[in-house]
């Protein structure tokens, strides 16, 4: 992993009045530079082979600069240019996937957020540590998959996106699926309805929902929408489709809006609130967006299944605000609010707080 | 219940360029609180035991003021407090249930609506009634639960949020899952797809789509998220579940956005103009806020099984405006209307109108 | 077919700086009259009978006049009147339906769109010709019943909003339900989730996504809601049901909001850019709104079933603007961009680039 002194020395030498937003023009990428706009900076899209002609139709989400690159692993070795053009890197769930977690790591380039937190984040067992030492509620965890015995969710490690999870009922369903070459969890299925909370922690901010240090927003909630799983139902139960050889999958190919019961408004803050504390604790802070996956089941319990520590792509939704971030302030998307934040931190010249 | 003469008597001494909106701290009351706020009141946040922390996130919405309550049922006793405040009451379906209907039927404080409306609303044969009369297709009843020969929905009463609901095919069902000890009513499960209307009736506006007293508004529609039935799906059909014990349950977790085919409008308005009239003909109006929740079927029938005569927490999706509300004005959440209904009565000194 | 030549005449004669847009009263009415009023034209409402009073309910939307017909037959014969009016006929599905295809057809008044999409689109061997052409994935069709070996999607010729679809097993599914009467498609059921993509093509635009003439928009996705399909997993599943002689309909009730994968984002508009392109080659363009109606594979594939090549409802959900329409320019939805497209048109003064 890069040191901080190293981040903090390109940093010094930024010219601060002409940051530039940089990301990889996927994933979130619309949202992040229309918001870095908005906040008056310039913007750099990240691209493979050639700028992708998308974004000519959102003329507000068009970067001002594409940085090609013909293999993502050579935005490591072109930091420096990057770093030349004032570049401060906001990651989302692409760019870690596309660099690779490690690679990502030693990026000799000043970005947003803690990146600490990855090693804590893509580690099932390391993250069912934080949380649950945070208070926080998860599904049951079996090791043996001859103790299953009720619907269980199956989780091939660093699977991205819904790929490689399935659903088993009892050991032999488990047996025929499994792939005995890669590393797994094996999860309760929750019974009940999923919500994906949006989060943004500021260590920075003072005002609002206060933390032992920064502040709490909720801005958003989405459902993910999931290939063949939402829709698979027309045409066989689960039971039916297994004997025809056809399963369920849970690749997430978008995502729908959503409004949570505001009676539950106390708890979800109180379980943001545990897994930021919790995180200052254990690695120095999770800064910045944060997503808590859960299930709401029909006694109003929320259970954990996942944390994404940054930027998720279900607030594309709301890029013009959505019915939370509209109490807070106008027209506030994610990649909006990251923005106001590094632009805050720059204000008042203590970048070095929210970035890393 | 209270007299009207006792409210108009304590209204009679409210400051009424300083009334405050209040409402219990939950449901809809971020939109109540910032919609009243938007239409220049005061607000005030009730609550049990602390102010809740999670409004600090929510600036716009924060009330200005908590009164906080060792239970809910002080604010009966607390009422004169209130008062001093010129406190205006906007219930919702927390604030009734948490007090109590006969409770709230004694509240000696303002409340915007028609306070009768809880008694032909909250009992399922009365309520059935006044809809059925005024012209509006419901899903069959039956009394007797040997007579259940299709999919029929159990509904125990006064289950609040959808639970107390369950599905029985048979007799044979039914009797493996009632329990005997409480009150039930049994409805055809009507086949199709669920749509819950947000309609404003505003006795004192006389621009707009009229009625034989004032006018009529659609302000949004929702569908409710229900755990577990919407998900339940993924694991297995009614049928394979039941063998194991599992059954789909109606709580209502959250909701989602949606539009109707634009050729139903005119149906839909036709069936508010219905239960309105109907409805001051019985007993004297239902006043502001209610919701038609409605199954459309495939031959695009609309069948009631529910009415709401008050905010639903469906529409706090909508608190920057819908795609129906933002054709009236913009930003007008549900909240907004209520606050501009009561500044519109209060403007032309005709509050008794609105309140009760 | 009318001539375009009388067209151009009629048009020749109408007062351009008071053009007036008119549609018939259903479907996407209320964006298309609200859109037209903030782009500065007149609207005209055509309605059956008596002018339907929900528009009072939603005064941005209500068109300016009412044009009463007895029967939208008599639209054709009452052309000359409405192009008195300066009418330019903005066509929607309703629109179309009800007046017939043949008769849209021969309908004379400038009318927005290239009328000759028409025969394309609404046969079905024609459309799978154009989009297969055009490099466009669509689900495997077969001819022969008997080879059913897998879920199947039967369709009859010019079904309407979902009406006269069902799905089947096997040859002995499709035997018990086929109406031998009706001629039908036999189509694969793609595995996945749906996505209706609303794209707008404009001839006369020079910035954006630009195709071999004009340019390319994507303004919003929705999701359809089909009754009774997406609720009826609830009381069991297709088998089951199947043996009570309850089946799955497919008729459109209403719209969600969706966002897709934004890594899907290239595909998407190179599909659009594909479909706009063939059908310049094969009949002239086909000018302003479309939707290619898709399923998303859980291996991110995109398979389109259908072709809409006018403005469909689920636009509806968009009157002030979408996560995508927002990146484009505000409070931009369907109805406003085609009011918007005219106007450029006019100002411009090549209408007849637009109309037919």
């Amino acid at each position: 992993m890069v040191k901080t002194k190293e981040i903090l020395d390109i940093l010094e030498n930024y010219d601060k009045d002409n940051i530039a937003i940089a990301t990889v023009c996927s994933h979130s990428s619309l949202q992040i530079f229309d918001g870095a706009r908005k906040e008056g900076f310039r913007t750099i899209g990240i691209c493979m082979g050639a700028p992708p002609k998308f974004y000519d139709a959102f003329p507000k989400a068009k970067p001002d600069e594409f940085f090609v690159v013909k293999d993502y692993k050579e935005i490591l070795s072109k930091a420096d240019e990057l770093a030349a053009k004032n570049a401060l890197i906001i990651p989302h769930g692409s760019f870690v996937e596309y660099l690779g977690a490690e690679n990502f790591q030693k990026l000799r380039l000043p970005t947003y957020g803690n990146r600490r937190v990855l090693e804590w984040e893509s580690d099932r067992d390391m993250s069912r540590k934080w949380l649950e030492s945070a208070g926080i509620k998860m599904p049951k965890q079996i090791k043996n998959p001859e103790d299953i015995d009720s619907p269980m969710m199956v989780k091939y490690y660093g699977a991205k996106g819904g790929m490689g999870f399935f659903v088993v009922k009892n050991y032999s369903d488990f047996r025929k699926r499994i792939n005995p070459a890669e590393k797994y969890t094996i999860q309760e299925f929750v019974l009940g309805t999923r919500y994906y909370m949006h989060y943004f922690y500021s260590p920075i901010k003072s005002d609002g929902y206060k933390l032992s240090r920064g502040t709490l927003e909720l801005l958003g909630i989405d459902r993910r929408v999931e290939s063949n799983a939402d829709e698979i139902f027309r045409i066989g139960s689960p039971t039916e489709l297994a004997e025809a050889g056809i399963y369920p999958t849970f690749v997430v190919t978008g995502n729908l809006p959503l409004m949570i019961r505001e009676s539950l408004l106390p708890r979800i803050f109180e379980m943001g609130e545990q897994v930021v504390e919790k995180s200052l604790e254990l690695f120095g802070g999770m800064i910045g967006p944060f997503c808590l996956e859960t299930v709401v089941t029909d006694s109003l319990e929320l259970k954990v299944f996942e944390i994404s520590a940054r930027i998720v792509a279900g607030t594309n939704l709301f890029i013009s605000g959505s019915p939370y971030s509209d109490l807070v302030d106008e027209k506030l998307s994610m990649g909006r609010r990251i923005a106001r934040e590094i632009r805050m931190a720059r204000d008042m010249d203590i970048l070095p707080e929210v970035i890393s």
